[in-house]
């Protein structure tokens, strides 16, 4: 025997497979199932199973759910006329933790990134563009990441999104709340500097 | 809706569990079985269920197989009576690519490490000293690795087997092939003058 036994070499190769794990660690995360107890390895297998089929995304705004309609596109009380447009599942839980937001999300699932290879076709523009041309879209709330590629994706939406008569907006830049002045870097202080409000 | 679909946060709670993923890179890893498609999703499942079921510890040497002895102790070209003890099945696999060994292993599936709460009865020794009772045993070559645990669990079951009358002994210390002596240690160095060998 030269080798560990092939379902072993399988489980590994499997979890080689996933971002960010090496062989090194997918030979120790195989190891590590063979010492579950037998119903713990098969939940873990189940939920891989479960997730993959009742997890699909919303087909207005292109979230993560297990509804037909996502809870916050079927809400009735949320203004469908203003849509915030995030990159990932996971900002619209960021948003919503601020229970201020009233409107409706579209989820990008990624923004566009020459360098690795992302171009406008790869997220979900097309599909805002169609629920902006059905109507009754008052504003579009660009709320992707502040970086270079966000910035990028908000600026390219924007110049699609206008002569369709739409408001686009921007989330505000400025120093964090609770963050110290001192730390703010140069770039974040000027936004904030500009945004300015009288108070 | 305040979080992600039910689904999705079982498996990221499975994802979670496994030693060395924090909650960041269990969301990373769920998010991308969620991108696969469905016949791989299904392959990665099934291979936690597979190798769940099909690979054992061979009643003899403790090392895992998918068979009812493992092929090295079914191998009657090998010899029975010189037993190399090694920490892990790992272990087994680096010995096995050197060609030289022919004798049979015995797995202790860890070592004894105090600090990490592993005694002499959390690792097969129970089983290895069945083994030798039952006689014709007659050289155990300790091969755990050459770390304090290691030696500890070398010394410890040394100390076991040497009154059933059978030959211990340790694989030699010394200065790698290959390596630069430089960069080899001093304890190395030490061991490898003190096992010195006429030319």
């Amino acid at each position: 025997m030269r080798n560990f036994p092939a379902a072993l070499e399988r489980l590994t190769e499997q979890f080689a497979r996933l971002p960010g794990i090496g062989s090194k660690s997918a030979q120790r995360l195989a190891f590590h199932v063979l010492s579950l107890p037998d119903e713990q390895a098969e939940e873990f297998a189940s939920a891989i199973v479960d997730a993959k089929k009742t997890v699909k995304t919303c087909p207005v705004c292109q979230n993560l759910t297990d509804q037909e309609l996502c809870p916050i596109c079927a809400d009735p009380e949320r203004d469908h006329s203003v849509i915030c447009v995030v990159a990932e599942p996971k900002d619209v839980i960021a948003m919503e933790r601020a229970r201020e937001f009233g409107g409706v999300y579209h989820v990008l699932h990624g923004v566009i990134s020459p360098l690795n290879h992302v171009g406008p076709d790869d997220i979900r523009i097309r599909e805002l563009l169609l629920r902006v041309g059905q109507g009754d879209v008052q504003e579009i709330i660009m709320a992707t990441n502040p970086d270079t590629e966000g910035e990028a994706t908000a600026m390219y939406l924007s110049r699609l999104l206008r002569p369709m008569g739409v408001k686009v907006t921007r989330l505000a830049y400025g120093i964090p709340v609770g963050s110290q002045l001192e730390y703010a870097d140069e770039v974040t202080l000027l936004r904030a500097l500009e945004g300015r409000q009288e108070i």
